[in-house]
């Protein structure tokens, strides 16, 4: 893959925490991620698998938690994820029809890796997102496999590419082409470094709102693009990692200070838009097996929350403009195609 | 169907309001049930699905709202259905493992019959719960195919038969078989007569906690089965129907109140029971078009809204005892089977 | 105060856990209650109040959470409560139109006990909650001052008397006279013995659904007396206490399950009764002082909560009945009265 | 009152949308605001009253709803509101330790117009909110009594002034003077153009963070002022009007979107900060009387929605706005004060 420019290679630099030794989610210890990415003609969608760390996930969960921005989204496994507080599979994202082919998938993984599943013990809870790519791609196609999100999570790993990749492959972000985009934040306290990181699948909002930290450059364009209106649809999947002891109530709110970050970037959550986060904690792992014994572990005193709260909002809204920078042009279904930012800011010679 | 003696036929009559005709779900007008069972040595699983109503349900969809008991379960749907509160596919119930096929089949449905559905207006919102069948069915082996979904959607009928068929073919409950119940009650309003109904695949539940009408039945059989305490594992997915006119507050609140029937058989909400509520009202249709005008409801003033809570009550409760009274006795993965209650009541000779 | 018959002097014993010592809330190792009785013609109330420890509460919170089962009323404090996860306050429970009173009250005690609220560290979250009296008490006097309150925590004792006393003295239930009512369980499980404890204040229900352990006594006695329909109003505030190591997750999902002992006395849940439960842990302590160093906390296995389900199910179950049977009878404004359970039982020889 | 200059009078245009005749919150047809000031030293506190129509509000509710944004406040009112859906007394804002007394003046208000609330039927549900304003005022006196309250409900009127006044008095934002700010928008649909209004109370955040129209106004004043990082306290309170048609589930949607004017103002809503947005609906009127019919309404096409999101995010943004620049300087507690916004603008030559 070749090195496309980030959000800070032109000069934007988003809040004021550090980030990152990658400055991706994978900046968290453990974390890695997969993606596939099917490029052919009509086809042009893919599958994102984020794997919180490399044991077996159903034997030894992760806390985790989700916030629904706005509901108007089909993913899958938030019921059981609120309730019992733990992610016990890899999480996967694709497009709006293959949710239930994800689902299928991270249930024959789990059942390959875990003879008892089924057996003598319990099922496992799939979490899949998903947004709607079905401009650029043949969405009733359904050409998402079991097979393309199993390798997905098989090929995870700590690096992976940015743009019109992965789930990312066909969404549209502010009427440009989005996709997919990352970014982390060091959080200092004085018991320790914490790492918190985000990955967005973004594929919302309308051009005239794009703001780049604070900058109106969507109203720019769309008075050089002379860009009527286009209905506000689409949606956005931020999955959040960090390695915080937290409690699942710490992490909860931690999630839902996502939405800072998104609507710096302009977002006015509209109607259409399934706008839903999911994360995770690394720093306990809860075993499946149930111990003739307590679970032991730590969280943050409450006021030390604030500096998770602003790198979860700057992380999220790098991690949208990082999509945005780092999408490339790509020619979908029926001819359709959407500028990308970077050439637009590169041909209306726009600096920001 | 042979018929097979219910709740009432054992001189049970649960709580003080009329049911409806036939004591089904299928008593509020346009509702229809389909199902299809599964019966093969290893595989003894199935399918269920409920349609609100037998027009084009995408283009005309029903106000619907969820209700988590406990949220150790898989179902799919809950997000948009919370956030937007309205159903717009059949509902469809099937095995843990399977629910990923069955979302994916409600897609292929919907595509099927809305050909603007990916091209130029959103997708749909598939909503498919679940119980896990593990115990009489080999669930590893994933035996639910779309066609078989699809082909529950197809044969849906105001007439259909309870017991160890459809998605309760595999299912135990308080240690005996379990399976597919449904019930209704009549609500009388000075404004007129509505209807109320539920359909139950019940999944949940420890022999000694069964309890009928107030009878401690399950403490009885205990002690004559020298039954050692199993864990209570398992979960209650309830489908309720009424052509109550409502906001979906008001239908929110009305489905909470199905916690009232299943405690009263004896449910502590145990850990591993995903007990999920899925409802829905077809007093109003919500057209999927965006109309140039307002949308007109009509709704209960609160104050009649006790009646409506006495019915979910009733009918969650004689739904659960209907699945228990019409299952029948099958032999399933590694021989495994579970008495029937009737064959309990009739060997013990035990009079309710 | 003489000799009360409770619930188990009847030979009734609800579920299958033993009790603690005394079967109170205060089983609880640090838990008081506080209760003060107004008695004067047409003044029949009361302020009750539950310190979850003998220390200073607001430096040493502990994890509390509410569940609102049906959210018809006043309560005071929930926002914070589940926001925070923390209880840094005594629970006061009184008379509806006394709330902001009682609130108030807790808000002097606070500042009394604590020079730096509101100088050099911020306010406190008062939790108050309450049931409506009017029938025996003329609530429209709001005779309840914050020097009630006050005293009402000071005199917080491990020993405490129910029935027609504190927040319950103007209370019915069932259309019998209601009022205080506790209980508690003991949670054994590998690691330890737990207690739980429950204290209830009774105004919900209708004769007619009267049910003691499975037997329908309300019906019985309607038919005796001859009484007709009452429509169903009032409420019932629960306050939950235990020692279990828990997550606020873990501890709301125990809270949730206090339904099932409030379903088997007979409610329905119904539209005009405020049914909402207060709990928290006193397992840890969580110092307001911002320390530098992570919190370290202990909590269950998931799969060790379906004992403490069962406790508080069958602790609420008793609580509310003990309410009941204690009960003494009074006459309040405008000659009011309601008879006892303990009088009916006896009157119409109706043994349980 | 003499005339402040409003955020427009600075050339700040926030959003898209036409504001209404005032741009005010009771620009909404019937909606009425009240404002008592406590200026007296170190007693520099105050109360507000946002009524939703001039008719007995008890008798005749209109929709509301609730939005928690971050629960680190001390609200009343919230569990009613979200169970039934209805606003049947004014609001009252005022200090966070006299939101007891607030409570129960409301009460206080609703005995006096209806004679028979707490005799022939039910008590009142009163909501109030607060912000801590222990910085200016000597919030441990506890100086707002039941007459103020009163005082501020009677006094109401379409016409009110912003600034440091009413609840807002004392406040703090972005380490500036806040308090009292207020804008709207219109909504034009086909089927009509609807207003929607807000009324903050802002009371949080740190300078560095201030943000107006996207420009980074509290960075620049942070450098110049050499001001030290202050920990984020405080809170906000929204109540937001519209006359749009809706259900308490769309209700409740726009209130969400309240979030994206206040951190357009540079919130990362902190942890330390109550932010909780009100809001009601006068489309519809709910009597309280239990009619024999059932209640019929209007609401709108989801898709109908975006303009109101759209709408209660400019007016969100701009009522903080308008908060801090009609803010006038006082001297509190302690000699303490903070500057306003208008004099270091002018101070340091900053056009916006």
């Amino acid at each position: 893959m070749s090195y496309k420019k980030r959000t800070r290679d032109y000069g934007v630099i988003i809040g004021e925490l550090p980030t990152g030794k990658q400055n991706l989610i994978t900046d968290v210890d453990g974390v890695t991620v997969g993606q596939v990415t099917l490029d052919d003609g009509e086809i042009q969608t893919g599958v994102s698998a984020i794997l919180p760390h490399q044991g077996n996930l159903f034997q030894e969960k992760v806390m985790g938690a989700s916030h629904i921005i706005n509901g108007f989204g089909k993913t899958i496994g938030t019921v059981q994820l609120d309730e019992l507080g733990t992610i016990e599979a890899p999480i996967v994202l694709t497009n709006t029809l293959s949710v239930g082919t994800a689902a299928s998938a991270v249930i024959d993984y789990t059942l390959q890796n875990n003879e008892e599943v089924g057996r003598t013990t319990g099922t496992v809870n799939p979490v899949a997102g998903e947004c709607n790519d079905m401009v650029l791609n043949d969405i009733r196609k359904q050409s998402i496999t079991k097979r393309h999100v199993l390798s997905a999570i098989k090929n995870a790993s700590s690096h992976f590419e940015e743009g019109s990749v992965g789930a990312g492959r066909g969404m549209l972000c502010y009427s440009l082409k989005g996709g997919v985009g990352s970014s982390s934040r060091l959080i200092e306290l004085p018991h320790g470094t914490y790492t918190l990181g985000v990955y967005a699948v973004s594929n919302f909002g309308t051009l005239k709102d794009l703001t780049i930290n604070g900058r109106a450059v969507g109203r720019t364009l769309t008075s050089i693009l002379k860009e009527k209106r286009e209905s506000e649809k689409g949606s956005i999947m931020l999955i959040a990692a960090t390695d915080l002891p937290l409690t699942e109530r710490q992490l909860k709110r931690i999630l839902k200070r996502s939405v800072v970050g998104l609507t710096r970037t302009g977002s006015i959550i509209s109607n259409g838009s399934g706008d839903i986060v999911i994360g995770f904690s690394t720093a306990v792992r809860i075993p499946h097996e149930h111990p003739d014994s307590l679970l032991h572990f730590s969280c943050l005193h409450e006021e030390d929350m604030d500096l998770a709260f602003r790198a979860i909002g700057e992380a999220s809204e790098e991690a949208v403009l990082n999509s945005l920078f780092t999408a490339t042009h790509i020619i979908g279904r029926n001819q359709h195609d959407r500028p990308t930012l970077s050439a637009l800011l590169e041909k209306y010679e726009i600096n920001l």
